[in-house]
């Protein structure tokens, strides 16, 4: 065997165990981007990636301060002639909690059946792991073929603030022929998947309060407009009864789906019982008028994260609360912007709260949806390598997921993103009990493996 | 000065600093009913209580068992031919949460100004401590002129639930001709207060749920009915836009407001203008065509104490939550059965909540409203008392709190309560803060006085 593509792929097969230890590694590290007090499990988790990087060989490794958490970067450019990619990553994980809903430590990586289990196994330390061993591979074989660049940033789970800033800032160290992304999925074990859509996100929070303390139900009920109550109103408002969203102009710029697109979502995988089976409810909702899958992927939506208000212990208190919150997001589609949303649901805020009432709407950052080329040559070398691994044609999909730097990576540095990733649909991304699918993930280091090879021989 | 009743008041006068350092004291026990992790306070407390009462000279003090919080009984009955009192009371407070919002700790009671802070302080040790002191100053000068029984609970901020057939098993025992409950209030400094009806309470949790785990908003949003969002609806349907109860039979029962109640609510100093000031929200609420007092004092109401759903922390999190939670109770009046209303929740969700999710509803226990006769020789003996000591005619009213007791000791026992009490509607009863104001207090200890003469007079 002296082909470098199928040494390469070999060494992937003989070092299974050694990349996942890494990864254990790697996912034992609490590395929240929303909890102010994970600040040293953050700067770990770059240390952790650094260090990763220059035992690749990897030049010039740095981890570089931004406004928020720090960016590692480092290069291998020993290819002359041959195409540059840019590599994205995030190395931050969201929250792990409800803690008691899980079966192991999610800092504590475990392996059960074919699953490790852990947070951030699948979104995305497993996938940008998944890049690191091809590279490792193909490096520790014949070499390299081709040039490449880093960009592991910490803030994708709380929707990237400082990115891009920092792309900007290093718009020239950054250059590249395109840029491969694998915080994505697949759409189920047999369907490899490139991912061409991608919603956008806008989030909030909403404060209602009316009393300036707690009072007691029975000395103040009936004359007071109950902060819980009126915020339930204000969020009940949002949907009508078909499921859309009645926040003004809330489609006005959406992108309709062509009868193209809509054949292609219809030869998706995913349908009804998919859904179903995938999260337990025990009916659908939603704009009955589109597919499951555009609804997911090509459809906006407003969602309620979270909701607290007065006494949630266990037991019983008879306070009307003083105030009440809700954190709210919108998945954007094409061409809807983040700020003409948030203007439209401070306009719904307007017209729908009551005098009895006061009301707090905190814009908590957002990014605008991304189409990327499905023509591009990086496209075309990944299709090829998912074929050649699975033995099937990779699907195209839009996702319901926003990954902001996708759209970044256009207007910034001008280049097109290669979106794909090998995780599942049941990994529990953002939920208890995340996992990777560990066959599924071996095979993905394979592909990317060619799919190195392939960008080789553009 | 002859006169046992002025020696008595007299008495009160000189002994206000040792009647607070007791009330401290009783203050300082963390009684909080409706937590499990309290039950040793809750036994510290109700031996401070036996403590007390054998202190002041009661006979066959003893702390009884139930199936949840124990009961503290005694009695003091060396006044042949006169009327026996029996004094109800409790010893548990409602939880401190917020704690983040007290001024001084809710447990470590603090004078400030005119003011006692703690929890309990007013609702109600203070009350409890109230009568103990107005007994033990007509025992250290002349005698008490009347028989007193003692029964001290430690439920009643978790509805009462083991009374009802502690009073039942302990019916002979309890016997006496009318029952002084002090856990009432006053209309404000200037007005002392009798209180004739009390609402009734029904309490519930309400658990909306959907997928079989939190899910990833991007990937999920659109095909699934956000329980948050499902939970909103449900409790938003709850009210019309005229702030009315929604719920089907809510308002079968309620007794109308008659002219003669409605011409003597509207002598009642609490306006608007009160109202706004009392609660500090910027405008009121609630159904139109009633007073505010009678909205609070004899309309039945429906409240959201609490609600959960989802991340909640500091930050963002994109779930689509698996559960939503929120803690609804309603205030009742004549003659509204808890267990009627219960059923009409849960006929109002069967035919509201989607086939798109699951829920459940959890009753937590309830108790009718109580009117008691104002023309019992109890009330005509207080109404005299507060007359002699604020110089004023007090007010009638009814309130919108809750006191099973009333109710129990009228079907069970037979008899009349007479309640009142000393806290002031700013007292920020079940809320931060909570306070009482001493020198309001001070006259009441003396009012007390002239009521067990009144009694004795009867």
């Amino acid at each position: 065997m002296t082909d470098p593509r199928q040494m390469a792929r070999e060494y992937v097969r003989q070092n299974r165990t050694k990349f996942l230890d890494a990864l254990k590694e790697f996912v034992s590290i609490a590395s929240v981007s929303t909890d102010p007090a994970a600040s040293l499990e953050i700067h770990r988790a770059a240390e952790w990636v650094a260090t990763r990087l220059r035992a690749l060989g990897a030049e010039n490794v740095v981890i570089l301060p931004t406004d928020g958490h720090p960016v590692v970067v480092g290069e291998w450019l020993r290819a002359p002639g041959k195409p540059t990619m840019l590599v994205y990553g995030h190395y931050d994980v969201q929250p792990a909690d409800p803690l008691e809903q899980w079966h192991s430590h999610p800092y504590q990586p475990e392996v059960r059946g074919e699953n490790l289990y852990g947070r951030g196994a699948s979104d995305m330390k497993g996938q940008v792991m998944a890049v690191l061993s091809a590279l490792e591979a193909a490096r520790e074989t014949g070499g390299l073929p081709i040039n490449v660049k880093f960009l592991i940033e910490g803030e994708e789970e709380i929707g990237s603030p400082s990115l891009a800033k920092f792309i900007e800032q290093n718009k020239d160290w950054l250059k590249a022929d395109f840029c491969l992304n694998t915080d994505s999925g697949m759409l189920g074990r047999d369907y490899p998947t490139i991912t061409y859509g991608l919603r956008g996100l806008v989030t909030f929070e909403l404060r209602v309060s009316g009393p300036t303390s707690d009072l007691h139900s029975g000395t103040y009920g009936g004359v007071v407009h109950n902060p819980a109550i009126a915020l339930a109103e204000l969020l009940a408002g949002m949907h009508d009864k078909a499921g859309r969203v009645t926040i003004p102009g809330f489609y006005d710029d959406v992108q309709p789906i062509s009868e193209a697109e809509h054949a292609e979502f219809s030869r998706l995988p995913a349908d009804e019982d998919y859904y179903l089976k995938q999260t337990g409810v025990p009916s659908l909702w939603g704009e009955p008028e589109f597919l499951p899958d555009e609804r997911v992927g090509a459809r906006p939506t407003l969602e309620v994260n979270g909701m607290l208000s007065g006494f949630t212990e266990t037991g019983f208190k008879t306070v009307l609360p003083a105030q009440a919150m809700a954190k709210i997001s919108c998945r954007l589609v094409p061409h809807q912007s983040p700020a003409k949303i948030a203007a439209g649901l401070r306009q719904y805020l307007e017209q729908n709260a009551l005098a009895t009432i006061r009301w707090e709407l905190m814009e908590l950052g957002g990014s605008p949806a991304a189409i990327t080329d499905i023509n591009q040559p990086g496209v075309k070398a990944l299709q090829q390598a998912l074929k050649t691994v699975w033995g099937i044609h990779p699907l195209f999909k839009r996702e319901g997921g926003s990954v902001p730097v996708v759209t970044q990576m256009q207007s910034i540095l001008g280049i097109q993103s290669v979106v794909t990733g090998f995780g599942l649909p049941d990994d529990n991304l953002h939920a208890p009990n995340e996992k990777l699918h560990l066959p599924t993930w071996y095979k993905g280091i394979e592909a990317l493996v060619e799919f190195l090879f392939n960008v080789g021989h553009w």
